[in-house]
């Protein structure tokens, strides 16, 4: 590695249009700060506690069905509701919009003790199916100009149920990262005639230094920008605006990518890795898009140990955000792991 | 309340450029999740085993002289250095510069057992004077030309030792939020002929609404865009751009209004509040920055009670912050407390 890399420096991040500070040699400070609470697996593959359980009775009276790979409902708690007006409030300096969306819980799995690590490609590929589904169903209502598909993994993560399930939050406005991701994918197409992520991940292939994984559908890899210590995103490697372009074979790609990262992840610290992952694609306000490429982010916290994690905090909320090693340190790390889940082994 | 907000909205942060979604009627959502220990104030005046107590020899063989006051020194653990090279690395789309800058922690008082809550206005105004020198002797310095005071108070905000300190990170290049508040500042300055800050707190003022504490030097408020939970801001009552401006009466006013707000922050849920604070202020860059006004930031994240914080993830990170209860809702619940800290009553 360059000994520019081994001080302190900053990398732009061309898709948010954000810089992160490195700082390389920080890694070695000791901690003597808050640990978190080990991960401690859920060994029952039905809990009748549990209301995302197939057959169970949710918090409103409902009962799911006996459901076999995903189900879908309404967030029983949902920030988003279809009633929000559409007015504009202005006066001075404060400004506020109505809001309105429909938020929804998918369960991935019957298992509630599996999780994305742990389950077959082929199931985690009717998860995609159901991803593919919802955006397209979505997307189609007039007043949903964007999709956020997303899974909080993990109590550290706020997520209150250890049974395998994401979330989609669809709104009328774009969201603040979708607003930025959209800005800077559009210019650069207008100046390059090409999508940034597509030249992006040719320049990463060609370099070959932060690759992780690699199929014919997709790649995965540590961005050289990235933020969370172990963060990684996933890649397709044609120009795919959003979910529903994707080939039958793609979407099985898809799935074995997100197999092979959550496998590696819970490899690092011998934990059920917790993290924030989502996708990007393009909004669904009906224009082309051409500048948009789909891809997910995985955003997890843990720095040292399973119960030691990065603090986004003074620094972090108030300038830039940091790390504590750099991205070709992470994607080391994260490659000299085992390909196979270490409780499967 | 106008109808509109007690619908899911959306709300304009024109200091940052970024919305926050707000989800009044979330906040009756039952909580499942991870709940984070209880803060056990430290009993202790002088702790033997502190590395930042008067007197005690710190991880490098320092000691610690007998500090009466404050104490300052250069950050054991920096993130930054003053070596770092100062060039700039392009390849494609990936695009790095050479950081450098100083890391410093200031001790604010001897007593290991107090926080700035439990401390008298006049030692927090020896704290306020530390921050004001070290702001004029750091931005003099040709190679920073932004310097971040800020405090992590408590484990929760990833801070490893309760003694009462805070930091500085003096850098070569302003960081993100730096850049935004002062692109967004500047726009405002150019079209109005009139600081951003100063037409905010004038409306903010004549409403009401938000305000939770006033002298004549500083206001402390709930901004409209809030982010979390409890989220304030301090604001001068003047236009003072940067720290040194301030009169030898602002600085006791800053003091008090410090004091005011972490006391009423320590009785909502009777603990040791978190927080993430911090000011932002001009650039010591050498341009005058007529746009800047001085302030700071509280980023606390409870909640519903000392052990239940709210989560910044999914949504949050992918998509755009959001919160449960609206800013007024929030400086309601703040101002219906005592002046007194619950420990002092
Ligand atoms: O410098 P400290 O207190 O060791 O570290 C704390 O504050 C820093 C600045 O916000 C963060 O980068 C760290 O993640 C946090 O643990
Ligand atoms: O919807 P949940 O799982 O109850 O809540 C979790 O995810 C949401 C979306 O990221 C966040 O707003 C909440 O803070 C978090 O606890």
């Amino acid at each position: 590695m360059n000994a520019f890399f081994e001080h302190p420096h900053r990398r732009y991040n061309p898709l948010a249009g954000e810089w992160v500070l490195v700082s390389p040699h920080r890694a070695k400070r000791p901690w003597q700060g808050q640990v978190e609470d080990a991960v401690v697996p859920d060994m029952l593959a039905h809990d009748p506690e549990c209301y995302l359980c197939a057959g169970n009775t949710r918090i409103n009276g409902e009962k799911n069905p006996d459901y076999e790979s995903t189900f879908v409902f309404d967030n029983d708690f949902a920030a988003l509701t279809e009633d929000a007006p559409n007015e504009r409030f202005e006066d001075g300096l404060l400004l506020a919009e109505g809001e309105s969306g429909i938020c929804r819980v998918i369960c991935f799995s019957p298992r509630h003790d599996l999780t994305l690590a742990r389950m077959a490609v082929a199931d985690i590929a009717k998860v995609v199916d159901t991803w593919v589904a919802q955006y397209e169903e979505l997307g189609v209502h007039p007043d949903i100009n964007h999709v956020q598909i997303f899974e909080n993994r993990g109590a550290m993560m706020g997520c209150s149920n250890p049974h395998p399930h994401g979330q989609i939050w669809a709104s009328r406005s774009l969201p603040n990262e979708a607003a930025k991701e959209t800005e800077n994918q559009r210019a650069y197409y207008e100046k390059h005639g090409r999508p940034l992520l597509m030249a992006y991940l040719e320049q990463e292939l060609a370099l070959g230094e932060r690759i992780l994984f690699e199929n014919d559908g997709f790649v995965v890899l540590v961005p050289y920008w990235a933020v969370w210590p172990f963060e990684t995103m996933v890649l397709p490697k044609r120009h795919i605006r959003s979910m529903e372009e994707m080939t039958e074979a793609e979407r099985n790609d898809l799935a074995e990518a997100l197999s092979k990262i959550t496998i590696r992840y819970d490899n690092l610290f011998k934990t059920s890795f917790p993290y924030s992952m989502g996708f990007h694609q393009r909004p669904t306000d009906g224009h082309d898009h051409d500048e948009w490429v789909m891809h997910a982010h995985f955003l997890p916290p843990l720095l040292r140990s399973a119960t030691v994690k990065k603090f986004m905090v003074g620094f972090e909320l108030l300038g830039s955000p940091q790390r504590d090693l750099t991205a070709e340190q992470a994607a080391q790390r994260l490659l000299e792991l085992s390909e196979k889940h270490y409780l499967n082994d």
